[in-house]
């Protein structure tokens, strides 16, 4: 089992990214190719003391910037460390790979140089609400635009992966909607109500409001890339504004700031509830090998977490078997291809075409 | 100053919405006209000890349900209390109105029966999100799909009420989106971005992602209604989890729960703080007379509340100043009909016709 890590891409790219692999390469015993500029990773590790002994360098010219459009991982910037991962891993030389880079050119890439699962028309990235009861959150941003019958396959994916990694029995699928009741949303909500609801081989229990959110209403949480980021962000941004708003009560006077003290330690459990490092990183469901898409801001430890999580996938064999059950997923390709494209499916400016193009393969 | 009080809609109506009518109607020393079914509200005042004194009774037959479609308002309820309330301020007896009913009825009938100010092609929800500095949602669910044109007259809007309201000289507009870079997001917002940025008249600061919402980041948040919505209920449901999340933290221990006594002022503060009641209700910015929306699940403080506000837009003569600005806003309605609609626009089944139709007026 060889790990494959994206050094360059991210906020505390290199350094964070190196330190993170290092630690993982010691703690798991596994080895690991941290790719990009061959020159900086030595320079790093020599000035921040990080050993490079169980690590594999592989040199990659330029970087992807999250600024940069998707396809550049397969054009202007095909030599980038991305590319360059993501290339290592299509050919075998890598088992499976974590990136905290750019979403969009990792969904690119990934989709264009490792392949989608056969039967599989989208891959998503399933990333984990940290709430009461952690959500799978499915699109949290890679596809800005999707389908009904993408949400129905991401469904598939989404419960499976729950089940297999999570022990879940039979997750319960929500659709992020705007009011609970039969009937709510836009053309893509309603669309995907009626499908899922004659679906047997998925536990959908309905829409799901914005206010449920936080008190575990569902398992798996069904939406469009779009609101998915918002949505992703915001949780983030609320953990954060929370032990804000804490630490402004604490200081409110001397007794609350006594108060303080006694509630150190259940303040730091409240913390770590909110931190989405503890969760590693997000998988992008539907590729044919492991992708982790790691948090843009991951530090060492999340890095760490972000390998144990490709390590995890890797070895229960979660792409093989989705690989499996695609084959039994209803093939809805021919009802979509009679009728035009939902309202709110065009693809935006960072999406790529979804599909025609690019190759599929078996596991 | 007469303000209309639907009484027969929303969670707890009729008693907390008479409740909450009768206890305005005293503190501010106003006539309020109350809207519903005369023989319950008789008998609910008589059982609950309500003076009507103040109150002016308006008989409705019917209530329009949260899963009743917008154009149910005009049509097959015509007789609801929301629908007889609209008319009373279309025909002048009566110079404000509020209702915690359903969203799209309410605007559906705001629109076609009291009529938007001339110029204006969508009248919107504005919301205030209680957050660390309270931010105004355009759109917060009155209108599922929008174009950049619908965002700019929003902003438009928006702008002006915190300035009158609020005395927020130029208030900063933001575009809600997946990332802050320039070129994000899905055509409505690349095109919505171009359109603002080259508007000397709005103080437009660009996109704001999700996890700066917290912390103040603009003072006008664009976004379409769908979208509106997940935010304004998400926000609701987190500040419920907090307080929730809160109450267990300091059971922990006895030394916590010792703490917990000390800290209830600061606590009941922070309660207070993402309470959106103390809000009132949001107005349907566009309309040519106040219009209030008060919240779902108000309460009779909620409600009285969302009167003092409709006194507050009344006075200020927030509608009328709409009216005047309107007239030297851009005009952009050649320029949508010349393109075909943008991405995502498509009236969902909660949407009524947004032009074509519907009368307009000067107030």
């Amino acid at each position: 089992m060889k790990i494959i890590v994206d050094v360059m891409s991210g906020d505390y790219a290199p350094l964070e990214l190196l330190r993170g692999a290092a630690l993982a390469a010691e703690e798991y015993r596994i080895p690991i190719a941290v790719v990009g500029n061959s020159a900086v990773i030595e320079e790093i590790a020599l000035v921040n003391e990080i050993s490079l002994d169980r690590l594999e360098i592989v040199h990659a010219e330029s970087v992807i910037d999250m600024d940069d459009k998707p396809l550049s991982v397969i054009r202007e910037k095909s030599d980038s460390s991305m590319s360059v991962a993501l290339r290592l891993l299509e050919s075998g030389d890598g088992d499976a790979l974590v990136s905290a880079g750019n979403t969009g050119a990792l969904l690119a890439g990934s989709t264009l140089l490792v392949r989608r699962i056969k039967g599989i028309r989208r891959a998503a990235i399933a990333t984990v609400l940290p709430l009461s009861a952690p959500i799978l959150l499915m699109d949290s941003g890679a596809n800005l635009t999707v389908t009904p019958e993408n949400l129905e396959q991401f469904a598939y994916m989404g419960s499976y992966y729950l089940e297999r990694l999570h022990g879940i029995h039979k997750p319960r699928i929500g659709l992020l909607n705007n009011g609970t009741e039969h009937g709510k949303g836009l053309p893509l909500q309603t669309e995907t109500y009626a499908l899922l609801s004659g679906n047997p081989d998925l536990n959908f229990i309905g829409n799901v409001e914005g206010k449920d959110l936080p008190f575990s209403p569902c398992d798996v949480l069904l939406c469009d890339g779009f609101v998915g980021n918002i949505v992703l962000k915001y949780t983030e941004g609320m953990g954060k504004f929370m032990m804000t708003a804490l630490k402004e009560l604490f200081m409110t006077n001397p007794m609350t700031m006594l108060a303080a003290r006694t509630m150190k330690g259940p303040l730091k459990k409240l913390k770590t509830r909110f931190d989405a490092s503890e969760y590693g990183g997000a998988p992008l469901l539907g590729i044919s090998k492991p992708v982790i898409k790691a948090h843009g801001s991951s530090d060492a430890k999340a890095v760490k977490n972000a390998v144990l999580q490709a390590m995890t996938v890797l070895s229960t064999e979660v792409n093989v078997e989705i690989a499996r059950m695609a084959a039994s997923m209803p093939d809805r390709s021919e009802k979509r291809e009679e009728n035009a494209p939902p309202a709110g499916t065009d693809p935006g400016p960072d999406s790529f075409p979804a599909s025609g193009g690019e190759k599929e393969t078996n596991t």
